[in-house]
């Protein structure tokens, strides 16, 4: 059977780094090359890292990734490797625009997201993205100028066509393709298309209706690793042109996926070269999963190889200590319980039996001293008296870090994030913030789920159970619970879901079946805590709309939802 | 001689505020009427506010927009004001679409950044923007569908063609116009066009352009008044065909600009009802009313009447105070000394003469108690020993703001944000930074400035001439000077300007004839502070590129300019 043998390289970059990137590549064609190959594909913006942001405004660096693309084209060949089509993503300009595209506010010029296809020691042909995502976490309109055409690659064995990530989503590209004269024996797609909940089943999805639109297969070649507040999962695939799926890819992982693509002079489907279509995570290991890489490469992509902090007992510490022992290693992870004189008895014991069971570093400071000099000194009491206990702890946390070097982690949720029930300068001090995207709720969810995998793989599990079956307590003053001041969590995670991620306004929540004093309250905590939000560390964003770049609103704002059409009790 | 009288109603919003803005309008209208008035013109989105971010993605907020401006116009014929003809900026939605515009990503469908044309009780015409600004501080492709058509207003001495901001910027949209049989008598063109230094000339200069091109008047309206990080200036201006300014308005407070604009049938230039050509302040002053309005309107648009500070008897903290005594009143400032061990004597001299001239609040807090209890249980030394007093002020701030109600100003400047020169959860805690965006040596010039403005009107210098003088220290060590750390303030200023605000690479800065030592110094600690500047608080943009929404770096990034072309000492 004629075919072509194609291999999509999954592989995680470093943003800017990219001499590194280049390295990255060479490797992994090298890879590629052992196990038989006409084409290797790696994913979008290879060379430079994704998303570079306004990187992609400074001449310096679009030159140097212009450079870069040549030479690896000539290290290649020097490697031996000139005979294999190589197809990878970098930052080029005026490779083609689109016409009509003003240039008012591109100080830069043309600057484009490309694709280069090397071969023969130089770059054979450039392909700059059409279709530039502008929404959610994507600024791409700011800093790209679209392109203009489609580009066909021609191997021995048959041909393709090129596109990137956000292309495949628009039908004019599709019905493009559709109305050619020949069909493409192969699409190959290059991406780098971060990490959401239930986005993998919406990209099979579209590959799949792509793949019986064009009767071709369909390529999808994506990046892994962390990059700032977005994690991407890799989970590339091929699918046929009648919808089966030929080879996918694991998630979270780099990954060499080979894969035979039957070109048009041959029947049926493609044959995989090895049987590797990796099973997807179950929906609540894909999020510890996708929080693990995310905490791993932000620390270890900004030179730190360890973390501190703070143990309440709480289940939101915990369940980031446990993440971060997976993430660095228990014994890079330094966990401090900071008890005060509302602390309860269990909320020193359980943070010691954690460290006991991750086998953590843990430290236990008291912060009575401290508090008591401020509350005297200032004469505070109430709010102010039990956000100065928060703090005191933020001081004591960013001591240890100047001193001893550590990544400071902050252990809020997206509940708390969303209501503002946290403290600016207190607990929320840090310089990640691994579950900021995590509703309360699936905090729980994570907790059960890691001590069950260790308990299957005869681990002993890291969260203590008291720490699972407590109520939820941020133990400022006497007796306190977070019952007292928030909505239960699973009514609060859903108003949030929908208010926030979904969007909706309070008559669509009152529709919904949602109770009007809780979307209320919900609605109202949610606006006034935008300006603490602004001044969070980042951290891993998992659902379809994370806290962060991908949510802007404004600070000062006095929209209030309307309550006009409320619905009589 | 027929013209047509025409108001330029340059108004302070407060978004989302759709009931207030509107019943502003009503105001404004009524004001212009009183007046003699054909054609009433406001601000780009001023039903709404701007820029409205991400509210433009939830439908309720949409059809509160479209909801309020049909309301308006009854309200206004119910005012006895039918016969005007009003122009306001609004959120509108499927306006209409200009072709080939992919919805992908657009959840809300349509949604466009309008004008409403309101005459006789209702609204007779509707014109959606067609270029939007997507670069700098503008995400208005995020969010908004451009609009197809153009829109002319037939009055019963002229007609009008209507434009918004971006849209006067772009060649396509004169050229159309100039293709015209018939030239309009007026092109009106709304706008909320944030303030930058040297930005007015820009705008009279385009104007200026635009009239010539057209052979007509050009009538430019301006948002004025603070939204979080943004300014806008008003100096609304009116030009001739001959590029002559017939009227502007004053920079930085409401106003009503009234102008006669002769029709087609008439010769000559337009007589202005009033000779009101505002002059322009001085580029100093000028940035002086840019923080003064920025930090007013943050503080009261978000419900504070009153400030706290930590006053260090140095330059940023003086200049800081004096801005808040100016926006909100000395009697509404608290200012607090916080001296450390390291203290000068002059640090809280100064400190109580600065209270003593301005006659703002004024307390001292010694901070040696609680540094000495979190040295000893932390055994810190060193930098960490240093920054435990700057996080111990921020505490203490803090303490202040939660017990008493104000809102806590951060003094850091650009300089010191672009190094990372500061502590964070230290100096840099607060709600707003009014001089987030002003480099150290414009500090020392505005300081300069605002003392000889008091002179001039015979009152007290705000800021004492000691603290202009004295060599700047963070004093958290003894003997501590910023030179130590630091190049020269003249030096580091043009570099960052260079680097920051430029987007130039390293080569470019040498081309340019900076030293290479501090070029490179320069740019590694800019790189290096991204994480710090994700988390300070937002302050008032007065430069072409202010840190903030403006210049979107990743913090993970491991692009370092090239050293290979370094020129030879």
């Amino acid at each position: 059977m004629t075919a072509v043998r194609l291999a999509l390289a999954q592989v995680d970059t470093t943003l800017g780094d990219i001499a590194g990137n280049a390295a990255l590549v060479r490797a992994w064609v090298q890879r590629a090359a052992a196990a038989g190959r006409d084409l290797v594909a790696f994913p979008e913006m290879t060379l430079t890292g994704y998303p570079v942001e306004d990187l992609a405004l400074r001449t310096s660096f679009i030159e140097a990734s212009r450079a870069a693309v040549d030479d690896l084209a000539r290290d290649l060949a020097d490697d031996g490797l000139g005979d294999v089509t190589v197809v990878v993503g970098y930052l080029d300009r005026d490779v083609s625009v689109a016409p009509g595209t003003s240039l008012v506010g591109r100080p830069a010029g043309a600057v484009q997201n490309c694709a280069a296809v090397i071969t023969g020691g130089r770059v054979a042909a450039r392909y700059a993205k059409r279709h530039l995502p502008n929404y959610g976490v994507f600024d791409e309109f700011r800093i790209f100028t679209p392109g203009a055409n489609g580009l066909r690659i021609e191997l021995p064995h048959g041909h393709v066509e090129l596109v990137i990530c956000e292309d495949l989503w628009v039908e004019a590209v599709v019905a493009e393709l559709a109305e050619r004269s020949t069909r493409p024996d192969l699409l190959l797609v290059i991406n780098a298309s971060p990490y959401e909940r239930d986005k993998d089943d919406v990209r099979y999805e579209l590959c799949a209706s792509r793949a019986a639109r064009l009767g071709t297969t369909v390529a999808y070649v994506n990046l892994v690793g962390g990059q700032d507040e977005l994690v991407f999962d890799g989970g590339s695939l091929v699918v046929a042109a009648d919808g089966s799926l030929l080879a996918r890819a694991p998630q979270f992982v780099e990954d060499l996926l080979v894969v035979d693509v039957p070109t048009a002079t041959t029947a049926g489907r493609a044959t995989p070269v090895s049987a590797a279509i990796a099973e997807v995570l179950d929906p609540v290991a894909e999020v510890w999963h996708a929080l693990v890489l995310g905490l791993r490469d932000y620390a270890h992509k900004n030179g730190f190889t360890t973390a501190v902090l703070g143990l309440s007992g709480g289940i939101d510490s915990a369940v980031t200590a446990a993440l971060a022992c997976d993430a660095l290693g228990a014994d890079h992870v330094l966990a401090v319980s900071m008890p005060s004189r509302y602390s309860s008895e269990h909320s020193v014991t359980d943070a010691e039996d954690l460290a006991k069971r991750t086998g953590c570093d843990y430290r236990l400071v008291a912060i009575q001293p401290m508090v008591d000099v401020f509350v005297s000194a200032l004469d505070l009491s109430g709010l102010a008296e039990e956000n100065v206990q928060a703090r005191v702890r933020g001081v004591i946390l960013m001591g240890i870090s100047n001193s001893e070097g550590h990544l400071v982690l902050a252990p809020g949720n997206k509940s708390e994030l969303a209501t503002g029930y946290s403290t600016i300068y207190g607990d929320a001090v840090g310089g990640f913030a691994p579950i900021k995207d995590v509703a309360k709720t699936l905090v729980w969810e994570l907790a059960r789920w890691r001590n069950a995998a260790a308990e299957r793989r005869a681990e002993t599990p890291p969260i203590p159970q008291s720490t699972i079956d407590k109520a939820p307590s941020a133990e400022l003053r006497a007796g306190q619970v977070d019952s007292d001041s928030l909505p239960d969590y699973d009514v609060l995670d859903a108003v949030v879901d929908g208010y926030v991620t979904g969007d909706r306004g309070r008559a669509d929540l009152l529709a919904a079946g949602f109770d009007a004093v809780v979307v209320d309250e919900v609605v109202r905590l949610v606006d006034r805590a935008e300006w603490k939000r602004r001044q969070y560390p980042p951290g891993t964003k998992i659902t379809k709309k994370a806290f962060g770049r991908d949510r802007r609103l404004p600070i000062t704002n006095r929209w209030v939802e309307p309550t006009a059409d409320i619905v009589a009790p």
